[in-house]
C-alpha cells in the first residue's frame, strides 16, 4: 500500500542549551520539530502544525522543508518565537531550565488548514492538552489513528483536559517518571495497565536509557502476554551530548514508520516495529546538539543501527 | 560434557523484611543462600561457604540440602548468626536498613574445605573483598573461572582490598548505581568500559527492573559491538513483593548454568544466555518474600518463563 502522510502537531522552539561539556544558542527545538524531521525519514510529506514568531531563524525552516516537512500549518505571528533555555547536569538525565519564554504560544489556538486536515495519520506531539484538543477537532480524517505525547506540566496543571485527550487516541507515549507520576504507582507494569483503562487503546511508557515498554488491549483483566505486551532496550551510546529531543523523536519516527505502512488499523506487531524505529532514531538526536545527528542521517545509518541493535539484544 | 560443581561463598542471614504491604521475621537470607539456592536449579551439587551462629534456623539448612546444596564449608560458630533488618518504601527501589547485627561475621576467616577446594566455577556472593581474597586463596582448582559481586560499602570502605579482587576475577557483577559511584561516570556504557580496564575479564552491570548489561573484551579501544556488549531486559512483573536477594539470585543462576555447561572456558554467547537465566530466577525471587518462591520453583516454571520472556522481548 501506498505510504500515508502524518501531520504533527506541537511547539517549535528556540532552544539554549548548556551541557557539561559544551553550550550552543538558537538551536532549533521544540516537540513537533523533533517529531517531524524523524517522521520524515519513514515518510513524506510531513504535515507540521505550530506557531513561530517574527523572529524564528530561516535556516530552520529550511532545513524542515528539505525533509519534506511542509510548513502550510505553521503559523506565522508577530510576537517573539517560543523559546527553551536549559542546563544538564552530569548525569545528563537531570535538568534545569533557566527560562522558558512561551511568546506566540501563550495565546495560540490550534487551527489546522483544510488542505492537511484529512491527514490520516496524527501526532498531538507535546503542546497544552487545550491545543492538543483544538488538533483533534480540525483533523477530520477517518479513520485515523492518533498518537499523543505529554509531560509532568500538563499532568499537574491540566489534568482533567488531559484526560479528555486520553479518551480520543490509539496511543498514548509517556515517560517513566510521568507515567508513575500520572497513576500514583511505582511499578510500571501497573502503570501501564492504569493507563490503558484511561482510554488510548495502546500505551507506550518511554525508559530514556533503558528502552521503553508497549501495552495493549483491553485493561480490565489486563495481563502481561506475548499479545498485550513488549519490552524493548534503548540502543547503547557511550557519549550522551543532548538528550533533548530524544523522546519527541522517538514519537516521530514511530508515526512515520506506521505511516508508511499505507494504513490505519495496526497489528500489534506493527506497533512493536514502530517501538524499535522510535528507539533508533532517539538515539541519534542524543549524539548531537538539537537536530544536527538528527537532520544528516541517511537511511542506511538508520538500517546499519537497526542492524546492530537487533545483534546486542538478541539471545 | 558432564556438569560440573559451584562453589558458592557469601554471607547466611536471618533477614527481617517490612514492605508496604507486609512484614516477615527469621527469613532465610545473605547472598550465598540465594545464590546457592539459584544455582542449584542448573547443576548439583553447589558447594556453600558462609558461616552461621547457634540461633540458625534449622529448617532453612533442611531447604538447601534438599535442594543439592551442601554445607561442608558452612563453619558453625557460637556466636549469633549474621542478621538483617530492613523496610522497603512505596517504590520498591528505596530501602531502609533498620539494623544489622554482623555476629559471626566480624571475625570470620573464610575456610574452603579441602573437599570442595578444587570446585572449577568459583562465586564470590557480597561479602567484604577481605573474606573474597581468603575464599580465591583457598580454591585451588586450575583452570576455574570466578566470578564476584560486590555492594556501595566495600566500595566506599574497602576499595583497594576490592580493585586487589577485581584482577583475579573472569566477570564482576555489579549493579547500576554501584557502577556509577565505583568508576565516577554517570553513562552506564562507559562505565562498564571503566570496570573492564579494572582487570575483570567481563562486567555485567544490573539494572534491577531494566534487566542488565553485559561487556566483555580488552578495555583498551572497546567499543560496543556484537562481540563486546549485550543488553537484556528484566522479566515484567506487575508485582514485586521483596526485590532482597533477586540481585544475588541472578549471580547464582548465572553461576549455575555456566556450571552446567561443562566447561570453564566460556564464549561470550554462552555468557549472553546466563545472563537470561540469571535475570529469568530472580523475577521468581521478587514474587515472594525471601527464598519462598525461589525454593518451590519447577524446572518447567523456568522454561516457561524463558519463553514467554523471548517472545516478549523479541521483535
Amino acid at each position: 500500500m501506498p505510504k500515508l502522510p502524518v501531520i504533527v502537531g506541537g511547539t517549535i522552539a528556540i532552544d539554549n542549551v548548556i551541557t557539561p561539556q559544551a553550550e550552543a544558542k538558537d538551536l532549533l527545538g521544540g516537540s513537533a520539530s523533533y517529531a517531524a524531521l524523524a517522521a520524515s525519514y519513514f515518510t513524506r510529506p510531513v504535515h507540521l502544525v505550530g506557531i513561530i514568531g517574527h523572529d524564528y531563524p530561516q535556516h530552520h525552516i529550511d532545513m524542515l522543508e528539505a525533509h519534506g516537512v511542509t510548513l502550510d500549518g505553521v503559523e506565522r505571528s508577530e510576537g517573539e518565537s517560543f523559546t527553551w533555555s536549559g542546563e544538564y547536569h552530569d548525569n545528563m538525565n537531570d535538568r534545569t531550565t533557566h527560562r522558558v519564554g512561551l511568546n506566540v504560544l501563550e495565546s495560540w489556538q490550534v487551527k489546522v488548514p483544510a488542505a492537511i486536515s484529512t491527514t490520516p495519520i496524527v501526532v498531538l506531539a507535546n503542546m497544552s492538552p487545550d491545543n492538543q484538543l483544538q488538533m483533534l477537532a480540525g483533523s477530520t480524517a477517518s479513520p485515523r489513528f492518533v498518537i499523543a505525547d505529554t509531560m509532568d506540566l500538563w499532568i499537574n496543571i491540566a489534568n482533567e483536559r488531559l484526560h479528555d485527550v486520553l479518551k480520543e487516541l490509539d496511543l498514548f507515549v509517556i515517560n517513566e517518571g510521568e507515567a508513575r507520576e500520572f497513576t500514583g504507582t511505582a511499578n510500571l507494569i501497573l502503570a501501564g495497565k492504569r493507563l490503558l483503562a484511561k482510554g488510548p487503546r495502546n500505551v507506550i511508557i518511554k525508559l530514556g536509557e533503558f528502552g521503553a515498554m508497549l501495552f495493549t488491549g483491553d485493561s480490565e483483566n489486563w495481563e502481561v502476554s506475548p499479545q498485550t505486551f513488549f519490552r524493548s532496550a534503548a540502543f547503547p551510546l557511550h557519549e550522551v551530548a543532548d538528550p533533548t529531543g530524544a523522546g519527541d523523536t522517538f514519537l516521530g519516527a514511530l508515526a512515520g514508520y506506521l505511516a508508511s505502512l499505507g494504513k490505519t488499523d495496526f497489528s500489534f506487531d506493527d506497533i512493536r516495529q514502530a517501538v524499535v524505529k522510535g528507539s533508533i532514531l532517539a538515539s541519534f538526536t542524543c549524539e548531537e546538539f538539537s537536530t544536527r545527528k538528527l537532520q544528516s542521517l541517511t537511511h542506511e545509518d538508520i538500517a546499519t543501527r537497526e542492524q546492530l541493535f537487533k545483534v546486542l539484544t538478541d539471545w
